[in-house]
């Protein structure tokens, strides 16, 4: 029996009746326009929900243009370079891009700007340097010789990132769109007048989608018109002189442009937050969701719906900070090409729905002529229907040209199954909670919940050879049957580690947010760690968890973990490990691909029990601590087995003796989630294989074996 | 024509026979005995020199067993010791060997003793815990629970080192000898003593063979009676009250425990270091060569010559330091694996005459039925050879037992031959120079000079994974046309770069004394070097060169090298490395074996040209700086490959066009020496196969092509 509801589309004019045909076989319920696209006077009139895309900064360019001086601004720092001779002239557009950045001379530069002799990390007196605005050059007259310097200066943003980004990947030609900045008074108010307006003249639009409210995150082109830097999280682009005088203000200590540009690293997330940077964060989070909440009570006061775009412009608008609750939002959207994207929308706390945008987007890199876009569109599926079953997003939508993805017709068949397997989950799960382990895992890191589902992470979904072996780990949890938490070191310094935590993680390198680095010096932060854990906490070290070279070890909890890694210092001790054989955590993997993995881990207790080695780095151990439990790991990308791997080492570690046969299933490339209170249980195929499994009901003497086609789910009445 | 000379042979009972034909069959010219072995009388009666071994602090062990007190000592730390109750109770002898140790409660715990608690890195005050004799245990009875401490205490050498590994490993059964320590007057007059009764006694030796002086190398076995720790390097055997007390006299301030144990890395080289570390070596070895110096000076007074073992008991005895040369030597032996423990040999200053005891040694480990012999002994020979053309031992020799030697015929064969061969380079040679690139090259690193052919070594001549690819660097350079320095970074923060230096190599990882660590913050260093380079100098990076997190980069000389490592915080830069096709550097190979190589690397500069790369990677990459280029290699294991990239990399860097085609060959399987002043050169067949080579003489186009036997040297004349 066909089912309707739960999916958004967007809508394309010039393929009406086909895009009409499409929208009844995927059951959509509402309809978007987006950045290229525009609402059709046909369907506006239809029962449907219509969804429009909004620009709060920048819908209205005469006012952009009008007003030059208010235009967003972004704080950049120039490459390093090097005095060989008197004086040093420093290009500092050098290496940026003229059509997205303007150097800003209105704001006195001797004042906002700073010179920086690396070599000695000190700032130079801004009499030591002339600028030449001619020419977007300083000059440095006296630069010590073979000192290198940086120029940390403030440009506008003369045209939208986003906007520049889908230019110039599609080849667009429409006039560059400027951003202008809210910090301005008379920016502000206009903003929310244009937004009044626009709310007025548009009575067809039941949702307000805004893409999204007022600061990009850092997207920096170089002079090719190439990709130059970019950080999903980056605050950059947010930052000018007026944000900083008000800083101030607020605060009461001066920020200064270092404390933005961050030795050039623009406090990426990997990047052990400093105070000021955290103060920044909040500072700019309160002011950007004020003024969204503002513009949210706009749209309600025209009975509209205020739905936020998880992307784009969101900088300030973190939903696990502590002021996406005052926004006032109806729903959130976001983009899903993983379990770990689909959990960071569904588990967004404080609105009334949320909305999962599925990749691949409609777009001509994917949806060319002789690509496998099936492949793709499975994997994403098959890995965010997992996280579907711990927590649902309440609807989903596909977005670009829907006129690219009907020259694909095996692909419109797959999307109408998926459409519909998706609401065949929601109707059987009835908004009733999956069962969870007794216990929860917590994900532990300098930033803690305001990055849930977002560790060890540089752009939305995007693949680095550096992450994917940390990202396995949060995207094997997102659809595991357990409650996931992401708490702070400084959490657990500040108060006791919350009853219900029956697992803490640690995964990253070392050195960055996601290790911890210096925190691991903290005495209450080792104390109250291994404290925990002899009293039966179960700890899961990856790649280079607690790593701080001090006192003797470089895995500063090498203790409860029974792991160091060899830096050099200890190669005189002699070393004598060897494997442990048929461990219960590799029960049923022979092998373990740890990805990049982390060389040169030794052994570094008389309890460890190694379990694979790789020409002898340890890639996988275990060992007891007290009446506590750790297993490290070099590495953990996403599979199937891994998935595996980390179940067997979360109930082992927290000493629940035998993995419990509680709704789970036999097979690695199956899972089970069991929903009591709507009396069902659902058994999904991960793989494209037939797989045969058993499934264990309550307890391991009450199963019953199946057998699921290719990427299958079935549902049984428990 | 059959030679005679330039070989020692050690000698042995009960074969007299068998000894004097193979004596005559190699050419020796000297005999020895050895720990283990006696001199045979016919044979003391020949012409042939004499050697005789002597342990001046182990000769009399009725001295040891009536001077308890005055036994040899060391400082050891404990395993690190988590206070999970109170009191704490840490067992001390705890992973050590009953046998080789034990504690010392004749100097006041108390005073002498350090209890640390290592979360905090505080020495806790005397009245907080208490020693139990009984027992061997130090209790605390307030420990901060969760804090981890440990333990530092003496114990008195029950066991010599080098006799327990013989014994152990020989599984002998003769009495445990005991070293006794030249801190006490009364055993320092004792030991002159006996060595001048001894001297009389012994008419027939002609050399000492000092086995060594007075202090052991670190070598620790743990409870197992196997091998804990082991540092060729180290001085921790060299502790005592009575040493800490003298060197607080000396020095004007005090050194603690913790200054020796080193958070229980015990100053391995691989450290930086401290100032405390560095004085307590120059008090050492001026103490140590004074007395050795006596030694010598009696030697001298019976006719006989003082040759000292290199390695053992060679503590405060470093060849290269500064009170080497008043020691006042005539010969140092020391055991050649490859060619680089040869050049450490061949180029000791200040004494007459240099031996090399090569390896295989004619023990049971090595000489059983079925292992093949002649691998290792090629393999040796043919590195150690490339290094003799350079700068030769004056003398060869083997050790262990004959009678093991003789059950191999074709070893015996072999032998003979390499005694030949070696004859034969050193006549040919005529005592003259070969023929070197005109600059030097150096090797930088924290220990300059004093590590001359040491660095990046555990123990003498021991494989480990985490050296091979850096000690290759120094292997390829033994053997190489070029004369090479080791340099400190003191050295150039103290005084300029030296003319002649054409070349300057930093190897190592990370953090090590070998990299550099926190002296890549010293303004000075950078500045030097960055002109230095500018100007024209060759630079050569290798594993993780000038690497130290600061302002903005991890190689600190990022801007020289073009290279830099993804610690994860510059992720959010977008990575466009290509590689680059035909360098001159590569011209010889098509592939780069790096080793076990450092990940992460990418380029930091624009001029960057990238060599090779695995999976985004950068292995090999070369940079040009102003006047001068440079080099980076992410490992570099020796081969005969390495050798010709060395080779290259090392013209390249220099700037000197194309390399210099004399005394070359086309062929990187082969080798030439040329002695302009002995109007003779060499080519060398570095492989197992027959080889054909150009031989570029004086240019290009005077050149010779020859074919070359497996292993083959041959020589003619210019």
């Amino acid at each position: 029996m066909k089912t309707k509801g739960r999916v958004t589309l967007p809508i394309e004019k010039g393929i009406e009746q086909e895009i009409i045909k499409l929208l009844d076989r995927w059951g959509a319920d509402a309809v978007r326009n987006s950045d290229g696209t525009e609402l059709i006077a046909g369907i506006k009139d239809s029962h449907m929900k219509v969804y429009s895309s909004y620009f709060p900064t920048r819908s209205d360019q005469e006012w952009a243009r009008a007003h030059e001086e208010q235009v967003q601004q972004v704080s950049l720092m120039t490459k390093r370079i090097t005095a060989v001779n008197k004086p040093l002239t420093i290009n500092i557009m050098n290496g940026f891009f003229e059509e997205q950045f303007k150097v800003n001379y209105n704001n006195d530069p001797k004042k906002w700007w700073e010179v920086i002799d690396r070599t000695t990390g000190k700032v130079l007196h801004s009499s030591k340097w002339e600028y030449d605005s001619d020419n977007d050059r300083v000059i440095i007259n006296q630069p010590i010789l073979f000192h290198t310097y940086t120029v940390s200066f403030f440009a506008f943003q003369v045209w939208d990132s986003t906007q520049m980004y889908n230019h110039i990947t599609n080849n667009w030609t429409k006039p560059h769109e400027i951003p202008y900045d809210v910090r301005h008074d008379e920016t502000k108010e206009h903003v929310l007048e244009y937004l009044e307006k626009w709310l007025k003249e548009n009575k067809d639009v039941d949702v307000v989608r805004f893409t999204t409210f007022f600061y990009h995150f850092t997207l920096i082109f170089n002079e090719m018109a190439k990709e130059k830097f970019v950080d999903w999280f980056g605050y950059s682009s947010s930052v000018s002189p007026e944000a900083l005088k008000a800083f101030e203000e607020e605060k009461g200590y001066k920020i200064s442009q270092e404390d933005i540009v961050d030795e050039g690293y623009y406090n990426t997330p990997f990047r052990i937050p400093k105070q000021v940077f955290r103060d920044y964060i909040d500072f700019q989070q309160k002011f950007v969701s004020e003024l969204a909440h503002e513009c949210v009570a706009l749209t309600h006061k025209y009975g509209k719906e205020a739905m936020m775009f998880l992307g784009d412009n969101w900088i300030g608008t973190e939903p696990y900070g502590k002021y996406f609750e005052s926004i006032g939002l109806d729903a959130v959207v976001g983009s899903v090409g993983n379990g770990t994207t689909l959990r960071m929308i569904a588990d967004i706390p404080n609105v009334e729905y949320t909305e999962g945008r599925f990749l691949p987007y409609f777009f001509p890199d994917t949806f060319y002529e002789g690509n496998d876009v099936m492949k793709e569109t499975n994997e994403i599926w098959l890995a965010a229907r997992r996280a579907l079953l711990r927590n649902p997003v309440d609807r989903m939508g596909y977005g670009g040209y829907l006129s690219l993805a009907l020259k694909f017709p095996e692909f419109v068949s797959r999307i109408e199954a998926i459409c519909d397997e998706f609401r065949e989950i929601h109707n059987n799960m009835d908004n009733k909670k999956p069962y969870v382990a007794p216990f929860k895992v917590a994900i532990l890191n300098a930033w803690g919940n305001l990055r849930k589902w977002q560790t060890n992470q540089v752009a939305h979904a995007l693949w680095y050879k550096k992450i994917y072996s940390y990202v396995g780990v949060i995207e094997c949890l997102s659809g595991m049957a357990v409650d996931v938490e992401f708490i702070s070191f400084d959490d657990i310094i500040e108060k006791d580690i919350s009853d219900d935590i029956g697992v803490i993680i640690n995964a990253g390198d070392a050195g960055t947010s996601w290790s911890g680095g210096e925190y691991w010096a903290q005495e209450e932060l080792l104390v109250k760690l291994r404290k925990w854990v002899y009293d039966g906490g179960g700890f899961i070290g990856i790649g280079e968890p607690t790593a701080y070279q001090r006192q003797g070890c470089y895995f500063q909890l090498s203790d409860v973990l029974g792991v160091d890694k060899e830096t050099g210092y200890t190669l005189s001790y002699t070393n004598y490990d060897e494997l442990t054989d048929g461990h219960f955590i590799l029960q049923d993997n022979n092998t373990f691909d740890c990805g990049e993995g982390i060389k040169w881990i030794r052994s570094a207790s008389e309890n460890t029990e190694i379990l694979t080695m790789d020409e002898g780095d340890i890639n996988l151990a275990v060992n007891t601590y007290g009446k506590g439990r750790s297993v490290y790991m070099s590495g953990l990308p996403y599979s199937d087995e891994n998935v595996d791997l980390l179940h067997r080492s979360i109930y082992w570690v927290t000493g629940n003796g035998d993995i419990e046969y509680k709704w789970t299933t036999d097979n690695i490339h199956t899972e089970c989630a069991c929903y009591k209170e709507a009396g069902k249980y659902i058994v999904i195929n991960n793989s494209d294989k037939i797989q045969k499994t058993i499934v264990y009901k309550e307890r391991v003497n009450d199963s019953i074996e199946i057998e699921l086609n290719p990427m299958e789910s079935k549902w049984f009445n428990i």
